[in-house]
């Protein structure tokens, strides 16, 4: 891990440099809202990705990063436009920007954000990178939608929960691996690899999110535990801890969860039931086997420096606790 | 005009089959939103514009429907979330679309309209023209913003409301144009005229909003009379009457204006003044001169049918009442 620790040290301050120096250029009025979202961190997972992917694959340039931050500002548009749909109180632990700056504000930075985004990666003159872009804003909003649309529906499958966290997490950490394989210049067989690595990742990503809610003390999480079942939404860990009830305490669960009329006391014990019923640990074993996936796309890649980061990348994904 | 009229009949057709089949596309939960903003209708002005001008500049491929309506899907997108950002209850005599299918899939339909628009224009394979589409969307954006920061500020000076209007509304008028332009392959002194065009011309077709705003019946215009005044704008009819009134008198309006403490008859008073005074038509010689400077811009292109439609919207647009 010493070696990935290096390599953050060395690229994270090229890459906030790099966001920093694009968000000064937005108008005034937006750059609080937009300043809040991206302060409140993150891991910059997906501009590390793209690095790491483009490097893997023989891109040896410098002009990499504001390739790699425009999907930072993408997923940080994202975050901006889906505190308000799901009318978030915090983020990453802070105040929602929306709850700061208002909803006038927060609506407009979001797509002050996504159109900086698309004019970084349009500098490059190369289509495929705007299309990769372009797939990615589109397949998020979907996920979105499809989320809003299942709130509070017990019925919820499987497949449908997985198409969700494809939609709304998988497809822009898809496509912050596509890029880095497309401005490479890699041939087909490997920007599918790349992308099949990304894909498989950030649904494992979403998965152990979806545990840490159900496990993670706030302290750590930055998040209250039990914010998804709290705003209905139904994640793998309440999916699995519904489908193992008898038949009248489902019944009776599911009405409640339904018409949100759940007390504090019975949330609780639910949370509680999740967690030490395994729900959380299962969900945890099915991004093991994401990730298990995703690294059998990485054996594609070339052996390398960066190839073996992005498998060491793998690891922590799977023991991440927040 | 007769032969403008024919050119609509020809051309209205594809441009709203083209609408359809890509909005056809869209997530099913956005589509309602997406589909209420296109059906309230517009001129489509902007596909118009490109289509027109591409022809006028040489090209003459059927693969331009795709471009000129990405135009018109980004106008919608941003119709959309600024119908949220006003609190508007009417788009073009409906009502607003976030009023029909609330704010969250209003906000999440307009982002998909951004990322489907910014996808039809990347299948180009042209990064100037998705340079010309992040650009507009940008500075559209920001003159929204800048719109909003400026509500009730009665020191707004006229170089910043000619700032809002071309931030709002111009830009992407003349990224219609030269986004033509760009796809016929106009050499950069014909590019820069298409959009000296559009820029002008977009600039008149505000000011022409604004001052339809104090004389155009709701019958007409789809919207009530006054709307910008009851909402706080400040636009040039008002910002000419307060100039006219005397120290004392505009010390009192201007006051009750900014602490939207003006009652009903005040306004309707206001809102006749503002017409009768002349403030209105004021505007609309100001328009005139855009026009004309807009039809300078159109002397660099070559004389044929197409210049002489653009030519002929010039006269349409001084002379519109809704």
């Amino acid at each position: 891990m010493n070696e990935f620790a290096d390599y953050l040290a060395r690229e994270l301050p090229k890459i906030e440099e790099c966001l920093r120096d694009h968000v000064a250029g937005l108008n005034p009025y937006v750059r609080p809202a937009a300043d809040h979202v991206l302060a409140a961190g993150g891991k910059r997972l997906r501009p590390l990705l793209t690095i790491l992917t483009a490097r893997a694959l023989g891109f040896a340039g410098e002009d990499i990063y504001p390739l790699a931050c425009s999907l930072e500002l993408l997923h940080s548009a994202t975050l901006l436009h889906d505190d308000i749909l799901d009318c978030a109180a915090l983020r990453r632990g802070k105040p929602a920007a929306h709850t700061v700056f208002g909803s006038t504000h927060t609506i407009l930075a979001g797509d002050a954000l996504l159109a900086l985004a698309n004019s970084m990666v349009a500098r490059y003159d190369k289509p495929v990178l705007t299309d990769c872009l372009s797939n990615a804003i589109m397949k998020t909003v979907s996920g979105e939608i499809q989320e809003i649309a299942h709130i509070r529906d017990v019925a919820l499958s499987m497949d449908s929960y997985l198409e969700i966290i494809t939609g709304k997490t998988a497809c822009l950490i898809q496509s912050a691996c596509q890029a880095g394989a497309l401005i490479a210049g890699a041939d087909a067989s490997l920007v599918e690899a790349a992308g099949g690595f990304g894909m498989n990742l950030g649904i494992a990503f979403q998965l152990v999110d979806d545990a840490l809610d159900y496990t993670s003390p706030k302290e750590v999480s930055g998040k209250p535990k039990g914010s998804d079942i709290r705003e209905g939404k139904l994640t793998l860990p309440l999916i699995s801890y519904i489908a193992s009830l008898d038949a009248e305490l489902r019944k009776r669960f599911t009405t409640a969860f339904k018409e949100n009329t759940l007390s504090e006391d019975q949330l609780e014990s639910a949370l509680l039931a999740v967690a030490s019923g395994g729900h959380a640990d299962q969900t945890r074993d099915m991004a093991a086997a994401y990730l298990e996936k995703s690294g059998r796309c990485l054996g594609a890649f070339p052996d390398c420096a960066e190839a073996r980061l992005l498998r060491s990348a793998l690891d922590g994904m799977a023991k991440r606790d927040k």
